[in-house]
């Protein structure tokens, strides 16, 4: 284990991404305004390592960048930019710049591009648009939010039933100005425009030009409901291991593709999105200034303010057996902090699971058994350990049985409420990672001190 | 927002995987002994979807349906299952079935089934493959596990330098049996097997016979080092938009290949791992049984048994000042939760920014200065709110300022630890979402209990 954490570390030294001696020189050419210098460091980047320049940097190197390097900034940086630094980014391009940089962008991409941004920039934007360019971002708009019709790309190469190998390559050949930059499949439709089936470019190349298309059909084939919410998009091409898959109206009709490469995107959100929710964190990016972040994370801390004062008002109900028992105050906290961190454990694999489509109705009766016997177990486990503390610390065998009874109790409880808070919520058609931490740690806070102080106040008094 | 949730419902119930329906009716169908309908109910299915199957039901009908249906049990469903069910299924499966699911797979596959099983299980499946695919992946197990080198698959098309797009194209209807199923570049290889770029199979299909390779060449284009670690070529996949990218040995020559769906599911893993080891659970599946679940627990909550006890001896030096205002006892546990949380934030952003290269030395002074801004802006925020809280609830002027205060210390200090604790363990190669939950709380619970008790012993005795 030791040996591979240090070989690991070279290669991550060597690994992608941007090297801070890059940020480093970029930062002295602009503070020298030194644009040649500039350009040089900018030209070997990638776009996404471009903008990820851009939120390293705090706002004023931004501008200065932005300022001095306006000739590197094409529609491909905008794209991968942070949703929270597009409005500030576009606004500061000058207009050119920015019309000829959504211009190479395919419509995919100006879509995405223009989804978060307000009216009137959306204007600017699709103002910069050639009219048949415009005309297929509106159409995606119409889509809803987060479906597979925003995510889709419109190009598609597409070829009728009857053609064969041969007809096919010629039609690419004829009309190679109008293929996708990139694309993997041909898609075969019917006469109403319907896809029935795909052939990969590595069949096409390798097969004789008399084939009929209909016969390389790869059996990955699946096609896409247009209104199809783009997590369910993700998973598909996860579990299926798609490259690329045609998308359908209600009428069956083709309308676009998803390639693999978006669908990674949207996989890497999703779950950027279920790790902030599971600490409380909403949309959350390191370029937002402090307000912005305040505002983001006051909310949850509000609510854990509630869950915190609500374990308060069951403390304060023993406030007798406490003055009596100062060692109660001392030790009430540790029943408390066990039962978080184990629902915590409990919570988070079922949250996982629930992400994953492996807890469904089907097991989910034989995770929650599961859960309650390790829950009773561990609570078993450190019931002993926790009352052989409470007669060592304490001296007293009544306190220890009383912790070492209070640590089962939570314990149990707190694997139950794991599984079944996340699972009803997500019955409920409510995100579990949203809210599933703060159910659980409001009933293992006052299960915790109940149990403990309850049965001291029995036992002891 | 409530709109979209409802709207959500629907897809996600037509959406993708198994469904509950099929699983209760091929339960049936192995209940009733009946082989034919299993075959006609496991027939339809994905190999993925198969092996979700198995992972959904317990060990006691997961071997009757591999008993019924052991002729759907291929190379795939093996290859797609979860590690901790191959031992058990790959055991039961008789050696004819195994032998033949096991030749079917690419070079990658084979590896990547067998790097977690067991030396004499790893050697009935090294039998079961021919000569040149044995030595194939005997190579490939010579890399570092979660290296590029086990994750690349050996079967690559490359050309030389001087080929032309029609000697290509011949070339590749020549060998067509050779082929692997999925290939979206071919590599271009000089004298010495070094790739020098690479050409997609659309700019191929789109050219006329005469055009040299060496003219189509993509901008995408980027090697791997072999040794690379697999997290590191899962972040260069979604990074840079690569679809395929050569895999290269030290001296630069090309042994393999690897691609998107194989980073995919890499990208996949490393996000499973991060949001498991935050909370606190090592490696753990749905289909992990009672006792290896505890084992997986036990660890995490025995660590945090230690921090609690050491938060329990801060409470303990302040007995006498309990004992005396037994108000204390009921309110120490909100300034520590608070705290808990507000740590709880700030490093699960750390962590995720650390993991997707956002945090870097670069940046990393100024996201600590903001991070400790929104820390004390948010602790006097709820400093206001507790001091209110404390005033109506125990009519004490002075014990609400010494709660405000400690809030105002303990939410900065938070957001400090939040930040510079999964940064430090980052730099000293541990990871990050392994061990931060526990200095953290550790930090804030000790900080916080202290910070009140402190303040109250000084002002309120």
């Amino acid at each position: 284990m030791e040996d591979e954490v240090i070989d690991q570390v070279e290669p991550e030294e060597e690994g992608y991404g941007l090297d801070n001696r890059t940020v480093a020189a970029i930062r002295l050419a602009v503070a020298a305004g030194d644009r040649v210098r500039l350009g040089e460091l900018l030209e070997p980047l990638h776009p996404a390592d471009i903008a990820d320049l851009l939120e390293q940097v705090d706002s004023g190197h931004r501008r200065e960048i932005l300022l001095l390097g306006s000739s590197f900034f094409d529609g491909e940086v905008l794209s991968e930019l942070d949703e929270s630094l597009r409005e500030e980014v576009i606004a500061f391009l000058p207009r050119d710049v920015l019309s000829e940089a959504v211009r190479e962008l395919e419509s995919d991409d100006v879509v995405d591009l223009l989804e978060d941004l307000d009216e009137p920039q959306q204007a600017v934007i699709l103002d910069a648009l050639e009219d048949a360019d415009r005309l297929a971002v509106e159409q995606a708009l119409t889509y809803p939010e987060y479906s597979a019709g925003r995510l889709m790309q419109r190009e598609v190469v597409r070829a009728p039933e009857h053609w064969t190998v041969g007809e096919t390559i010629d039609h690419l050949r004829a009309h190679k100005e109008a293929l996708p930059d990139q694309f993997y499949h041909v898609i075969v439709v019917d006469p109403g425009i319907r896809p029935v089936g795909y052939v990969t470019l590595g069949k096409l190349l390798s097969s004789r030009r008399s084939v009929k298309l209909t016969e390389l059909f790869e059996e990955s084939f699946r096609t896409i409901p247009a209104t199809q919410e783009e997590g369910e998009v993700a998973y598909a091409f996860n579990q299926y291991h798609l490259i690329s898959a045609p998308v359908v109206d209600d009428a069956g009709r083709l309308v676009g593709i998803i390639t693999i490469d978006d669908a990674m995107a949207v996989l890497d959100e999703e779950h950027e999105e279920d790790i902030l929710r599971l600490a409380g964190v909403g949309d959350s990016s390191l370029s937002d200034r402090v307000v912005e972040t305040c505002r983001q994370r006051v909310p949850w801390l509000l609510v854990n303010l509630g869950t915190a004062i609500v374990a308060s008002l069951v403390i304060a109900q023993f406030e007798t057996a406490i003055a009596q028992v100062v060692a109660l105050a001392v030790l009430m906290p540790i029943v408390a902090s066990m039962g978080g961190n184990a629902g915590t454990q409990s919570l988070t694999v079922a949250v996982r699971a629930l992400a994953t489509k492996d807890l469904t109705g089907s097991n989910v009766w034989r995770v929650v058994r599961r859960e309650l016997a390790v829950g009773v177990i561990n609570g078993v486990l450190f019931a002993l350990v926790m009352g052989a503390v409470g007669v060592l610390w304490f001296g007293s065998g009544t306190l220890a049985m009383v912790i070492a009874a209070a640590m089962i109790i939570n314990l149990g409880v707190a694997a139950l409420a794991g599984i079944l808070v996340p699972v009803m919520l997500d019955r409920l058609g409510v995100d579990p990672a949203l809210a599933s931490g703060t159910f659980v740690t409001t009933v293992t806070d006052v299960v915790g001190f109940f149990a403990f102080l309850g049965l001291a106040s029995v036992v002891l008094l």
